[in-house]
């Protein structure tokens, strides 16, 4: 009562002071116009309502300090390329705090991309019966097999990889299959001089990666290690955008999408039940947006079938790769009618907007994606150039996955200031940070996307409240349930205190 | 009539669709619901509610496919610097169109700055009893003199340009000479690697050119020359932000600025009567905001007697430099309330929000831009990112003047289809463009600009309605008074006309 009073109050006064700055009222405008209007500017930005604790004000203090620092230095991370900024970034105080800091959960990786890269080389390319081809592009193709595997076209003939690593410098060599898997590198601007050229690269790397991520026992220890390495970062939660393609045995033997599915549920327990802190992960069933339409039909008849197969597990279904050169949403409306009209339900995730062209067909997929009620909006770089469905999304509590690295990577943005999530946040627009491809991208878990999205995006005005919004965020935009939902809460909840009490001085 | 019923039904149509849409109804979204949706986002921007004749439609058209064939090109220019872009852009038929196009007015403009460098050196340092001087930092400076200048503090003794020019290579001295009046080089992102070292450069081109443009017979050529240049590209009135610095004779007397105000009067009606077609120019005084209050507090009340003095040509107040910096207008609120405490009317033209630190006071330079009643905003790059002064900036018709190549130069943002005033274009908020420092920039009159907004800013998105309206907002928010807004929309609309038929096939 005593704040709905307060605010009462400042209304009426705001009113009585904004109608006599209209009328021109002499002399210098009323300081307490002023704070009014400041304070109410502060109070719609995500977090600006979050009530903190006197604990919670002292830490938040510390980091606004430890902000004002890092701007005075010659070189400010979020305007700097990410593989240019990262090492300063991990010397970052901000960032020490922000991998400490329970971020609730990740709801934008790729399932191929959640392990970093070293490990990717340095375990599973160690491992018996793991072959090797060269292609004429430089890259390479991976294939674990009982024997001799048959060669592919365009690759050379399958080697040994334990033969190879026998005849030569094997730093040398693992040092080029990471090379192989990422994106990181030292002279990014060279080495990507267009969206044209990041993007076949980065499209590279996952070819590289699949032999090695979809052997059926890689396959498991990958997703395991993919959520030791989350919830090291201190999440506790993750959706993972998944094509679930075939998995195979030494003998060659493939899985379908069932086992893939059936394999994440699995591990997702083993996990849970060893870190009763941590609370899984589901999968949204992710098809390629080059695909046509009579393709993703009967991938949407798949994914209707493993949503009531697997409703622990299954949390929905996308549509993935680059919006610029795939097919619009529009043009897939037939397939992706097919739930409401039989009655089912198959919760969508939609990437949109992740574009800085205002093309016309691939314009719309912001809106197509509201119309065909996603839940949320994958990256939605171009939510601030569309009015309108940015009021139908805050209106329908659609939140855009923001994933700053990812953006800043791909091309669409180079100075993190300018990521049009400034604007959304200054309107307090439903928003969750996330990390993409995390291994592709040279991060870690979602604690390097905080530290952009924090520093960068939110600039001065963010605050503790700010990341206070975006984790509890996380747990209220997920797909569970609100049985879940609350569990989670009061989990992070008990994290956060902690966390709180532990680095506040 | 016809039109209010059609957009009643559409409302109708559109709440009925919006219903069955928000109740889960089964199916592909009804096609005409999405069509108003794009419709009613469209009729939002820039120029989206503006009526097109049918051969304005035909030229709309052509524009379209143009930008188009220009986007399928390896390089885009507004993604590209614009020391980089200039060539192209001045290849491409968009621009060409936009240079016969007429623009209306010019309402950001600083007065050193309207007159390409070529013309200062190949004209003005051509002139007798021009010194020259070398600073210890590879500048330099001029004076024009009766007799050998007294030597100034960290400079070379004065040399006559003319006995120098006698003694070498003419092509290398003006080469040289051009290069310090400029920030034009091929090479921008090594020349100036920070915000710091771009605005040190940019401020002493300013220092280099001072000498010539304020000598007093230079002083008033310089004005007609740019009027001159303007009037070629098309522009029909011009608001300059000027200081109204001593201007000096020959023999070392000067002026003050009341004589630089009745030469700007002067020359301005003298160009109207050569060319009835152009409105003449106003001017905005305007100090550096690295001044002190009682500095400030002194250029204020100069403001007011200059503004009784000169109505015809004294427009208002204004304060200028880099505004992360200088102090905040906050800082100077009791020098800005002088007028309206005194019952005087001078206008504000601040320049605010140029800026992409989050930072406090600075900061707040939009909010109280507004508190302080300004006519219009200065850049507002920080605009979108405040969804409160953003409100009241629309509410109350405050134009933000967008300058998208100084706002790349000057390095707050690199891929103009980032540019803040994207959102803006997308909600319609009132906004003109403009060129700030063309001269500087290796720009020309507006043409350059209305480029980078027209095809960068605006995208696939801007049509021919856009640069309509933006024409027209020039002289909507300009500072003329009605009488003269009447008749310079009248004149402008007569050779938009004939613009319009001379160029849609």
């Amino acid at each position: 009562m005593a704040v709905l009073f307060l605010l009462d109050v400042q209304v009426t006064l705001l009113s009585v002071l904004l109608l006599c700055w209209a009328g021109g009222c002499a002399g210098i405008p009323d300081p307490r116009l002023r704070d009014l209007l400041i304070q109410q500017e502060a109070s719609r930005q995500t977090g600006g309502a979050v009530l903190l604790t006197d604990t919670e004000q002292r830490l938040s203090a510390q980091l606004h300090e430890l902000k004002l620092q890092e701007i005075a230095r010659p070189e400010f991370p979020p305007a700097m390329h990410f593989f240019k900024a990262r090492a300063l970034i991990q010397r970052s105080p901000i960032f020490s705090l922000l991998q400490k800091m329970p971020k609730g959960a990740a709801l934008h990786v790729h399932s191929s991309s959640m392990v970093g890269v070293d490990w990717l080389v340095k375990n599973v390319t160690y491992r018996p019966h793991c072959y090797i081809c060269f292609t004429a592009a430089r890259s390479v193709r991976f294939l674990f097999s009982a024997q001799q595997p048959r060669t592919q076209p365009h690759c050379s003939p399958w080697l040994l990889l334990e033969t190879l690593r026998s005849k030569m410098n094997t730093t040398d060599l693992d040092n080029s299959l990471i090379q192989n898997l990422t994106l990181f590198t030292g002279d990014p601007e060279t080495a990507y001089p267009s969206q044209d050229s990041v993007w076949s690269k980065f499209e590279e790397t996952f070819n590289v990666a699949s032999g090695l991520v979809s052997h059926a026992p890689v396959f498991k220890d990958y997703f395991y290690q993919g959520l030791q390495q989350f919830y090291t970062d201190n999440v506790m939660y993750l959706e993972l955008r998944a094509a679930l393609s075939q998995t195979y045995e030494l003998d060659g033997s493939t899985h379908d999408r069932a086992w893939s599915l059936k394999a994440y549920q699995d591990v997702a327990r083993k996990f849970v039940t060893e870190q009763p802190d941590f609370l899984g992960a589901r999968i949204i069933f992710s098809v390629h947006r080059g695909l046509n339409s009579s393709e993703v039909r009967v991938a949407v008849e798949e994914a209707m079938r493993l949503q009531k197969e697997f409703p622990e597990v299954m949390a929905g279904f996308d549509l993935v790769g680059r919006e610029d050169s795939g097919r619009p949403l529009w043009y897939f409306r037939e397939a992706l009618s097919l739930p409401s009209e039989r009655g089912v339900t198959l919760p969508y995730f939609f990437h949109a907007g992740e574009t800085d062209w205002e093309d016309t067909d691939v314009n719309e997929n912001l809106l197509d994606a509201l119309l065909f009620n996603t839940t949320r909006i994958g990256h939605g770089f171009a939510l601030a150039r569309h009015p309108l469905a940015k009021d139908l999304s805050r209106k329908r509590g659609v939140a855009v996955e923001v994933c700053p690295i990812s953006n800043q990577v791909l091309k669409l943005v180079s100075d993190l200031r300018n990521h049009p999530a400034a604007v959304l946040m200054s309107e307090g627009h439903p928003l969750v940070v996330s990390s993409d491809d995390p291994a592709t991208f040279g991060a870690t878990g979602l604690s390097h996307d905080f530290y952009e999205a924090f520093v960068g995006i939110g600039g001065m005005n963010a605050h503790l409240g700010t990341l206070k919004e975006l984790a509890i965020n996380s747990i209220r935009y997920s797909s569970l349930s609100p049985q879940l939902k609350d569990k989670a809460l009061t989990l992070w909840q008990r994290k956060w205190d902690k966390f709180i009490s532990e680095n506040s001085q």
